[in-house]
């Protein structure tokens, strides 16, 4: 039995070493970029390419997107030579970026009316875990649809998960953003109340790792936060991306979410004075920076 | 070699059971309480009683102090009668209730003078740590009263740590208050976000424990606010002193902490609307009002 032939859309720097990780897996891939020099070390590791977002899906039977926000999404599957344009019925097409939840429903509703199917499958874990093919990744669609596409995604990722229907990957992934960046601003108030009491933030976190304040954030970037060391990880840029997301679903919801509101505010005031090349731990400085203000 | 003797104030829910396991460890114990009655248990147990203060310290090797709040623990300690009084030089005094870091500094300061030692040493860890003797310790003061005291300390709790100087404990647990309700809160948004969305809260809560979202909060409180179960664990007017003190710290250190303050806001209004008996994890209550606030 030959196996699913895939189309690729977006070979940064998750979408490279996923690509990678499926063709190691056995895959034939078929990437697309709008610069092409982005494809040569694909094209070295055994990838087909084409001219073309119509061609991907025209030649292959799912397609696969990850690029950086919701518009770019939108552009590569809906605009005119779109994926949308080419795909043949039966088509599938996985969205893997982090993107709006309520404007992923929308493009399904489209894709469905054409009979293509569309899973949104948003991941977390970072450039390694694209990488180490550990991914963790959310995915929302008709189940049989996930079903069907599992394998790839077992190849790509260490956790998967249906979440529900259309849009509900999407949910999870501005839920885990959320999550994370709040549970990051409040290690950063920690830290600030050691320091200025004069005790060591090593061992308060230390002391707070084994007990009900133990994060995965505290571990890890409360670590990274001791070193000033902000080397991306995951830029601030695209976490204030990804709230802003949280921020515009809320809306939609009627929902006041202050906390989710409070750490937009400090990511976009570190995008904003040029950090967001940053790790978004980095937000730490902001909380710092206003903690002191007079 | 016969056992340090130990007075202990303070015979609630928490200090109960660590008096048995002390009592079990072979310690004699001294107990002292203002209702008599709560102290029958213990003298079933073995306990000795004390009808004052002064008594409990004067006949002790280490006076342990496990009361609810700053003004119980200055009172019992340096209030007339209290144990200053009837410490002799070398005595020890263990304060390990939750309280003011900066208040601790200050009766430390008081008892050094007269050739007491004191430690802070507040627990994490709730009824359950209690009665296990699994508690979290977080230890403040000098490095060799910590030693000395260190066997003590591992009857009652599984994690011990020196974290610094005199208060240095104490610093630690408002640390790890501000976290954990800061925490909570955040898990509540996401859940609300997830429900409005029409997506299954349990589902992102068991995808998002697989990755840099994970939190014993999330999984541990985060259960209990899907259950809407707010048995206490730890009761919300507890931890509302404890955020309390908190925003005192950071005023005396002339230190901004938004998100402590928002937290020390929600827990506020939960007591305030007589829920300070339930689980603090019950602030999702009140994230939920705002949230739906016309």
């Amino acid at each position: 039995m030959s196996k699913t032939s895939i189309g690729w859309v977006g070979t940064g720097i998750m979408g490279r070493p996923m690509v990678h990780n499926l063709l190691r897996a056995g895959y034939p891939v078929t990437a697309y970029a709008r610069r092409r020099e982005q494809l040569e070390p694909l094209i070295e590791a055994g990838a087909q390419t084409a001219t073309s977002l119509s061609e991907i899906s025209a030649g292959t039977d799912v397609s696969i997107v990850m690029v950086a926000d919701t518009p770019d999404m939108l552009e590569v599957i809906t605009a005119d030579g779109g994926l949308m344009d080419g795909a043949p019925s039966g088509h599938t097409i996985i969205d893997m970026s982090t993107v709006s939840p309520t404007r992923t429903r929308y493009v399904s509703e489209q894709l469905q009316a054409r009979r293509i199917a569309m899973l949104d499958a948003p991941v977390s874990g970072g450039e390694v875990g694209a990488i180490e093919g550990t991914l963790s990744i959310m995915v929302g669609g008709p189940e049989e649809v996930f079903r069907e596409m599992r394998p790839i995604f077992d190849v790509l990722g260490g956790q998967v998960r249906h979440i529900g229907e259309s849009g509900a990957g999407q949910v999870a992934k501005a839920c885990n953003q959320l999550l994370v960046a709040q549970t990051m601003a409040a290690v950063a108030e920690a830290y600030l109340l050691a320091q200025a009491s004069g005790v060591s933030r090593e061992r308060v976190r230390e002391a707070l790792l084994g007990g009900f304040a133990y994060s995965r954030i505290l571990e890890v970037h409360g670590e990274r936060m001791l070193n000033d060391d902000y080397q991306p990880g995951f830029k601030a840029e695209l976490h204030y991306k990804d709230l802003h997301i949280v921020a515009q679903e809320a809306r939609i919801m009627g929902l006041k979410l202050p906390g989710s509101e409070a750490v937009l505010d400090l990511m976009e005031e570190l995008v904003n004075q040029g950090d967001g090349e940053l790790d978004s731990a980095a937000l730490a400085k902001i909380v710092g920076q206003r903690a002191k203000a007079p």
